[in-house]
């Protein structure tokens, strides 16, 4: 029974003149409490990112750093076969991308989250998952790894110390085995059945499976993304149904 | 009459397989007290970063974002009709992808030189220097901004002051207005006679223009390329010539 | 007095998972008679250049190569200082592999159309005026080229003899110079004076400049952007009134 | 016994100011029979494929396309888990850029040979063999597809009808399953023995292993990599021990 979780969503997805989904950074970033905003080689410019950190300041959102493959075609969803230390590299570079921008604007960076093929790939290779968590707590010892509580990559960080936050994907199904059913493209979802589902996993800790069973689930961030067809919408009603019964909405904290 | 001068290098201009002039960064950093590092966007890449990064600290070098256009086919050298704010944002977003790297070797970043057609750019634009002068004071107000001592980004960094370092062009000829003759492809130069040309600007403050006369020139630094033909050679007699001649070679200070 | 004119747009401006203005190419290309697919330095990719090409040759549609300035995060809208000969190779380059596209559906290409700051360049600038018009002759000496009636490349063509076309904008001011007034972001308009401004350049030859002057105007081919607010009803609205008053919309013939 | 076998290297691997190995694309020229020139996914660019493209033309060399995966950074040697409908449009692009250069020099494009992981993933993958054998032939019936004897790629080829050269890597090791023996980095090898290797695989029909043993091979064409350390001399001295023992270095025939 939680009584406040972190609502996070992808920001920033955008590169040069194209916009990602319907284009609603701007109204989303209000109703979340963390961003993670898209740092260049996936999707991102330096311009989005300005754009992105400033508003989240503006609106008290907490920012991570949202890296991915270096695919912009392929937008980050494809896996490519570079070493773990390329992939360091990598994340190193852009996260500190991101990171200037809010040393520009005053701010912390408050979490980091590996984009699509990247998420999935940390989730399963304990290499990439060791060197990705040691990378971090040499860089920032206090800052949050947003990942899969089934993960891997969850599993590393929490016997190394670097502190997590675990994920609630409110729009997409899970089976019995905890795992998310993978899909490239996401049909519109219910808005109402989506906050219903967010909130049961809040008040109860579980989520139904696609085989129709109650499956325990922990979590400490709710997980919608801004390219899920009208995720606006998506987000306003299951804020909603999150205040309306008490639940805070507000930045994550450790796991 | 200098008893100590800064000499600093562009390192790891390289890209992927590709490596840069000669290819010697490895053997060129001990000679250099400051290293300008490519970001990514005209050259460099996360690895090459990591590696250039790793190198600097371990033998003192002083460490330097050295960003530019977003032009990799064109190494930087092509200017691009970007607005002040877009090149300031690429400016932030490379800068800090350098400074990540010193942050996961327990470096500081020293100082920012813009690479090629952004540096010449950034010279010449008062709205540009004023800009970029302006960011780099939110950013790190003590990072050292190396330019050329007749450029409009000193005199507004001056006027705004934040800390300059004003470079001497070892391998490039100057005229009589003070300016730099430009040209694309430097042929191989005379290792001796770049030496003396350093040490006569050292020790009397004046440089041979190719109009024969004697200009006197102001610096901190001085600069010679490493994609300039028989750079580690240039760099070593030039080093040689200064220590032998009881100038030290020590990390830059502010003019 | 027109019986027959081209109607073109800019097909194929998306990149990856990015689409460019209301993502509707599907629905405008049976509207138009000419499509000028992005060929993936400023937009495109091969995977939409696939499905564009392969829906022309469907709708019967004039295929054209829209390349411009290796700039994907600026939209090829930035001038870039390129030399003469680096704009013609990277023409060449995008040109085949659209025409690879036409060759795998049996489809010839049947014209060429610069983009953004590449149009505006090569409008302006005899020397590489020059140097596309005599490579073009050299590629296809029948491949029309679509340009502006007051530029520079349309007098080059007609000396060499190559082929022109001459488009008019309707969706963008004349002044009374005959040149374009220039704007980063057009605001939607409105269908029915659009679709007015059309027949009256048609049927008079004339269009209204903003000083509010009547400019005689000579062109074979109407440009309405796809990514300018409500293109698809413009278009709509457009061809409708040209069909109702008995001007074929039709594949673009040489000027 | 052969009287006559190709001689192939890739070419044009630079890109922007850089070059691969000791860049000396110039010398080689002269030397193959077959140049298979980077069409700018995995390296080249427009100017460089202009000058190869040139020069193969002077020397009477063979033209061939050599397209990679997306992956600069990478040098196209990461497999990348793109679909096979991705793979075959960026194939299809990539080829025409290379055939329209063909084009504006009035040559033919002789052949194509996939670059790195695609080649290896073609090699192996039946569903994208199936898809660049039917691609090629709706392109150009008879284009040469270079591939290796034992791979999936020349079954299919040679069950469609597609002509094929089968090749024999010269500066790679072989061990019992006929398989190349991976390497990423090739160290320095002995000219007289790659050139008595070629020669033993021309006039005997075999190679000896790294196991030791004599193996048989089928090939038209001997590969030598343009980046393998010393490749000139390499393709020097195999080609006189070629030609001195009455094997004509000519352009390929199909399988």
């Amino acid at each position: 029974m939680k009584t406040r979780v972190d609502l996070n969503s992808d920001m920033g997805e955008g590169f040069g003149p194209w916009r990602i989904g319907d284009g609603v950074d701007e109204q989303i970033m209000p109703l979340i409490s963390s961003a993670n905003i898209a740092t260049g080689f996936h999707a991102g410019d330096p311009n989005i990112m300005q754009r992105m950190v400033s508003l989240a300041v503006q609106h008290g959102v907490g920012i991570g750093a949202h890296p991915g493959f270096r695919d912009l075609v392929g937008f980050g969803r494809r896996h490519m076969n570079a070493t773990k230390d390329e992939l360091v590299n990598e994340f190193i570079y852009q996260t500190g991308a991101l990171r200037e921008f809010c040393r520009l604007h005053g701010a912390t960076l408050q979490h980091v989250k590996p984009h699509g093929a990247l998420y999935m790939h940390a989730a399963r290779d304990e290499a990439l998952a060791h060197a990705l968590v040691t990378t971090l707590q040499r860089l920032q010892p206090d800052v949050l790894l947003y990942c899969m509580g089934q993960s891997t990559l969850y599993k590393v960080a929490t016997a190394q110390g670097l502190p997590t936050v675990r994920e609630f994907f409110a729009d997409r199904d899970y089976d019995l085995t905890g795992s998310i059913v993978f899909t490239r493209s996401v049909s519109a979802l219910e808005p109402a059945a989506v906050a219903a589902k967010v909130l049961q996993a809040c008040q109860e800790g579980v989520v139904q499976t696609v085989e129709g069973e109650l499956l325990p689930i922990e979590f400490e961030s709710v997980c919608i993304h801004s390219d899920t067809p009208g995720a606006l919408t998506l987000l306003q009603v299951t804020r909603d149904a999150l205040l309306s019964n008490g639940i805070v909405v507000g930045p994550a904290s450790r796991s």
